[in-house]
């Protein structure tokens, strides 16, 4: 059993990380800092964990933090930066769900996030929490920056192809779709049920804190620069992500065999079989990527689907698989979860 | 042509106020204020008015308003009591689409609102705008406190019932439903889409502000007190009002044929035939409440049910039927709206 | 281990029961039979379930069947009864998740599901599976009846009450409201999106089929007839009922602590702290009914908010339930499911 | 006053006609033909509709429709074309709304439907009703192909830069997004709220019907050929669809000018200012097109943003506008329909 604490509990990556850990038979949940909930019950403000746990939030402690094997930041984006140098440094691992560690370049992620980055060092050291690309270093880290939402799906989709060198990488398309939850639980108009329900819009078209995770994901993976046009637009339902992506392929390649086989062996990335159209449900609360293909007509425009749940395999379920790799636990324990459908 | 003002149109009853007024053919709309949105245009902020109107907010300027021949409020509680005064002196008439003149005991206002009256002196002057018990004297009217969306449905729905004298009012139950909308458009985590959608709750049921505007209006028609339990619920959509309402009867009485003649005249109660279960679809958009009555097995139960757009019925389309009342224009000028199905 | 087979497993609660025994460690999944679906993999049906099972549909097969230690029939009404006495007799046991071994007085029955019984003789020795009034029953039976989603919403929430003696028992009114999974996946243009999403309705005012079933509940566990008012209505989502209760009372009775008490030791029912709103979403998925009590101003009128997911607690979670009880199996056993929530 | 008929009002293209028609103050709506409705009172079936018409459905009558001065097709494909001959024979003018008369290469048009042209010489003459496009054609035709829904947002949002011959018209990408209601009223388990709702997936990414009539669209207005990549979605909400396009461009060009200036005229199409994100709600049963353009850091990627509502602007409406033409009345009479928000 290992002790675990997590900073920042209230919004829904908090509360989907206590989801999925209180059933977690290899953690021990020691402590959940919240400075606004202080002394409030984390089942009295999320009574789906009524029965579960009896944990209450506390202010941050820095000693009750230090006391734990490893700390989860759900925090906002600039708070994990500030708070992992002491607790890496008292001998505490550190999953950041937030974006502080994920931009190996310090000038692109001061750009993007526009604040100063508080240790950019750690930035270095920090791995890219996605296991299907960099499992073997998470088994080692210290320090793990947790993907984005969007940069998980659209990474997963796209980079077998982009692999095979067959696809023109100056021109490719994500356009991405996420349920609201993606948004957060900050109180925002512009996120009601009255503004956000029974309509869907684009947004961020000119630029999103997204397109510079995924394309730093595929450069690296290819050793070259990629031209990305990224477009997100937000559904009118809770959660979710689906990417529909776009890339012009020349020459003959069995696409569908290719992905096979690359995702063999990944508990969490499904390929359907050819002709397949996922959907964000059969995901649902569950932290698979449900990944298809299509080429239509047999064309020279390859077109990949790719699902998750936003706040599992692109939030919480990806920390606790993390979490699992550090600690040299079943990668796949805690994460059972069969998509909720209907 | 009348001119009209609205004051504090940035919210969801200011909106549809708009949407209604930017089509009556009969209206001058002068002049909408906003504080926070001052300089702005109307249809930069609500985009469905694109080539509807030119109007920018502007900010709260007395001599402006008082140029109008009207003037809605459709503000927070306790704005226009401030306001009014100053308008009604200077000839203008003026529509409250909030609370402050709802209640005529003011002790009672004062303790479900909690706030000390500005101006009790009017609230014994301001007509109750529900057209359907007071069109006469709203005709004649300075000062309208249009009715809440809850007390609309209800209202309509119970009275001619309670007025056969054959229903106990010691018993009567009130069990309603509302879309996300009548919370309004402030900022609340509470109603963010990822609280609200999917999901389904009972609120305020230890008592809600309506509760007492309710019981006024029953006991001013049937001149004695009754005792209602009214729980209102939250539904995961957007508009709707849905009252179903339970009464105790004894002995005999048509109810279907005292329904229809009740409102036989009426341009905006439409009683459905026997065994109806209207749906808030039919009436979305519209300014129309339906009413069907079942009595299972002819039993001692009779059960109401008594749909409306909260929006629109329950406020903005109420509020012009009130206009069109006071200014000798057709009453239904501007709310020819057929219900938005599917 | 124990061998199960589910009959005619391609509806909703079909899927559900799936969900739920593919991460169940003491059952062995072994035959899923339908008609229509024979030769199909469940997991292209479902793709939720990819990864769980390999199992196809079959078609009925009496043979395979009789090999199960326990045959679930999640089939329409009228099915189970045609099928159950040959499994009996076979020394399978049976769990009917249908309504055809609900109600005792079988004139009743055939009223309500308009045919004719198959197997009277089988009604009577039926075990009506609701744990929290039947569990000792319920460890011997052969055949045990689930609950409607209904009827396990209202019993669990009027019981304690009425038990007490203090409350009338010929005004009981159930305002009851579901989501649109409990209509089942049949093909029905009255259930498409387009005509129940962000819309609400009443429906079946003039009478449903779980009012006799909650009435004999009631009536068996007080040995008197109740006179219930029940209203149906449906919710614009998926999962979810909510049964908002009224009852009136005289005299003093600490009702809070006598339902903490009533369900202290049930694993599945939760009472909530005085003053609380349960949301269908904290049970979303689960298993757990969520029970709180209101009694507005102390006065005669009391208000009990009742939910549960209509798919789990209201179908199938329940019948694992009982399978559990069944089979000596821990009582929980595969129901370790926190609410999805957001 | 013209006489107006619609065969086979039942669906949702058929009750959005009527709820445009019966507020239209030259029509005059004198049969509506359903078999499967016939006798049933038009209001009984859409309860919005209560009050503004009595009419009933009537079994197919070909004298009453030849009464008529037009006749509107709301009916599944193939059923026009069957008989509209003998209409415009008896000098009726005709608007189909399905896809009989779209496609002008009756091979691709059987290809794609699976049927064989009854009437091939007529597609000659039926012109295309775009207005954008072919306003001129419209005011004079006899036959009037009323566009799909796809096609008319995304021919609307392409056709101008297009036209530049800036952009490449070997790789253009339409990822479209469409509410529940395109689907039509029939009963389907597919478009069952508890499969649609709350989850979101491509669908037809190997062929949808409207490809080859966007096609056709482009290639007509630009003289050559295009290559156009179409992938259509299905959204969890009821009315609208959004088209974000992408292009490659090369060289200057004022898009944003070039759209206001082509447009500027038009009563239905509206250009957005520069960086704008349309919500499919701000023309929510209105028939209004909105565009946004954008171009991410001034790059060769071009993103266009294209929403209409699909059952106004995407059928009945823009068969309303075409009506209005084909008969000298305003263009925009019965159709100042302001956006449903929120």
């Amino acid at each position: 059993m290992i002790k675990v604490g997590i900073v920042g509990g209230t919004g829904y990556t908090g509360v989907e990380l206590l989801r999925l850990l209180v059933r977690h038979s290899g953690v021990e949940l020691v402590v959940i800092t919240s400075r606004s909930e202080a002394g409030r019950a984390v089942a009295d403000m999320y009574p789906n964990l009524r029965g579960y746990t009896d944990l209450c939030f506390t202010v941050p402690d820095q000693a009750a933090l230090k006391a734990c094997d490893l700390v989860f930041f759900a925090t906002p984006n600039g708070i994990a930066m500030q708070q992992a140098p002491a607790l890496l440094a008292a001998g505490v691992r550190v999953i950041d769900l937030a974006a502080d560690f994920r931009i190996r370049d310090i000038s692109i992620w001061q750009h993007w996030y526009g604040m100063e980055h508080a240790c950019p060092e750690l930035v270095k050291e920090a791995i890219y929490g996605l296991p299907e690309l960099f499992r073997k270093d998470i088994a080692k880290a210290r320090l793990v920056a947790n993907p984005g939402c969007y940069p998980t799906a659209v990474t997963l989709g796209f980079l077998p192809l982009l692999k095979t060198g067959k696809a023109s990488l100056d021109s490719l398309v994500a356009d991405c779709k996420s349920g609201v939850s993606g948004a957060g639980r900050g109180a925002n108009a512009a996120m009601l049920m009255a503004e956000t329900g029974e309509s869907f819009k684009a947004y961020a078209v000119a630029g999103h804190r997204h397109q510079p995770e995924i394309s730093q994901n595929l450069a690296r993976a290819l050793g070259e620069e990629v031209k990305l046009t990224f477009v997100p637009h937000l559904l009118p339902m809770i959660r979710g992500i689906y990417a529909t992506l776009y890339a012009r392929v020349g020459g003959d390649v069995d696409l569908q065999q290719l992905y096979e086989q690359t995702y063999a062996d990944e508990p969490f990335v499904d390929v359907m079989p050819a002709g397949s159209h996922p959907e964000t449900r059969s995901v649902r609360g569950g932290n698979m990527c449900r990944i298809a293909l299509h080429r239509p007509e047999n064309g020279d425009m390859v077109i990949i689907l790719s699902v998750i749940d936003n706040l599992v395999k692109g939030a919480a379920g990806q920390a606790v698989q993390n979490m699992n790799l550090m600690f040299g636990m079943e990668e796949s324990a805690g994460l059972d979860l069969v998509g909720l459908l209907p």
